[in-house]
């Protein structure tokens, strides 16, 4: 198996995913395709790599920057790393593309190069939120906006069987991301969502509130894009500030200080529950390979992990899951 | 000054209302004048009355379920103690309502009883997040649903004034609630939002994320009240589970028990500023009245706050401010 990582892509390209591929490469015996500037990878290899260490390089002669339009990008940029590298996973070179790039033109990319699946008429992002009874996935964290109901239905399809097959939940309980419990509430797109869901080859619990993507009662949670990116940066910043003020909280006494030293492994283990690195990144759900899209300001550490997680994802056979599926329910 | 509570309104009415209001005369000096039915009102008053404390019922002879349809209940239910309350208001006879019941009700109420300000075509809950470089102010939390951007504006202002009138803050940053930076990301309703707010009379800075909620940079930050309720139940549900998973990770062992022990105190005053009991309630914008909307499950605690942060926001002449605002710019 090979992975092809966006070596462009990313708040801290090249140098962290160089970091990160080779992390990867050496804890998890991976094989890694680099994509990029063949000379600036090169630069950044040969500070990190020691004796033992190969990685390949693919080279190409563009890159995609944070906030370019993704049509341009399609249009344009056809040597851009985050397209090249889902054109290995299309001629059968690679099995899996890792990026922290511009998630718009990674999606578009994937889409371009693989596909999408039958029934499927939007890719959707799946993340995965730490609840408190266990793992919580989302879907769709941020691919698309202005959603119909029809797109929301195929989430839930799509978001059942990841969470059987990965989380390996037996009969997950899906429901809708909604303001409300009841049928009636919400905005236009959900409460016709609804209405559809009712008659999905899933177990639909109705609507569910934002407080129930920490729960765990519920362990498919299905939302618009827009929506659901609202709700994995807000959780990220709450993470991070609530982390500031808890420091600032036990530093005010000499007391406290001392507990807080005393409990400070429990606190490192507390934090990387919530530490969105564990997870290394969001699913790409719905299109004919695997793409696993990252934080653009991913650690090394994230771009390990998501390498791990595309392993998974492959090993899963998560696209045939899909398939089978999908074309059960046409 | 007279608050008038909602007495049957909330998960656990009225006996935590009642509870909360005795507090809030006894702390506060408040005068309060509970409505409902006076003799549930009257047990719970004798159950917990002590000698000194005096408060005035109104009688009601009907109240609103969570779950009722707010339009059913304007046409329906003119006796129902929220309905009443805001009566009381217009009346002149109570100078703001608090209430934990049946949201959408409380606010159609309020509506019917009070009218809307001028230049307000929908009223809307600000809600105040705890950042970490202050106070953000997120405007609306759930009043409504399908927003148009036009509506979006008025927010801005509403949350503008609110911000510059409540939390002392000079020449609040104002942004929008999306899922990117650039002015082209976004949904439909957003994205004509941004060239709409470019000419606000308010410090616009563009778009903001999730994260921001918690961050402080900005301090009124503008959603459809869909995104806005999700944001507040998703905060609501992520501080109960992380301090269930944080108790949990500093039960493991003796050494981080004792720590935790020894920083007990800490942690207490770290959990206080992510309890929403502490905020008490949100305020309802644009209204000619003053309306706290406490949530369903307020404890007596949340109860006292909302009738003190009720009798801020009637010192601090917010009505009138927001009618001043709104007419400069008309």
């Amino acid at each position: 198996m090979n992975i092809a990582v966006d070596a462009m892509g990313g708040d801290h390209a090249p140098g962290v995913i160089v970091q990160g591929a080779l992390w990867a490469q050496s804890e998890l015996g991976a094989n890694i395709t680099l994509v990029g500037d063949q000379n600036l990878l090169g630069d950044e290899l040969s500070k990190r790599e020691k004796a033992g260490n190969s990685i390949q390089v693919y080279h190409c002669s563009q890159m995609v920057t944070m906030d370019e339009s993704p049509l341009r990008v399609l249009r344009q940029k056809k040597d851009a790393s985050i397209m090249v590298a889902f054109d290995l996973v299309r001629r059968g070179k690679a099995e899996a593309v890792v990026s922290a790039g511009n998630s718009g033109a990674t999606i578009g990319a994937a889409v371009l190069a693989l596909g999408r699946i039958r029934g499927v008429e939007r890719p959707a992002l799946a993340g995965i939120f730490p609840g408190a009874k266990g793992g919580v996935v989302l879907i769709d964290i941020g691919a698309n906006v202005d959603t119909t109901p029809k797109q929301l239905f195929e989430f839930a399809i799509m978001g059942d069987i990841f969470t059987r097959s990965l989380l390996n939940v037996d009969n997950p309980k899906v429901g809708i991301l909604n303001i409300g419990e009841e049928g009636g509430k919400g905005n236009e797109q959900v409460r016709v969502a609804h209405d559809l869901f009712k008659k999905g080859p899933f177990d639909f619990v109705g609507n569910v509130e934002g407080r129930d993507i920490f729960s765990g009662d519920v362990q498919v949670i299905v939302s618009d894009g827009f929506v659901g990116n609202v709700a994995v940066k807000l959780t990220e910043g709450m993470a991070e500030t609530m982390g500031i003020m808890f420091e600032r909280e036990m530093s005010r006494s000499l007391v406290s200080r001392l507990g807080f030293w005393l409990s400070r492994s429990a606190f490192e283990d507390f934090k990387r529950n919530l530490d969105y690195a564990e997870y290394g990144g969001a699913l790409l759900l719905g299109v004919r390979g695997v793409g696993v899209v990252c934080h653009g300001s991913s650690s090394p550490k994230a771009i390990k992990n998501a390498i791990k997680a595309s392993i998974g994802f492959v090993n899963n056979h998560i696209q045939d899951r899909l398939e089978e599926g999908l074309a059960k329910f046409q």
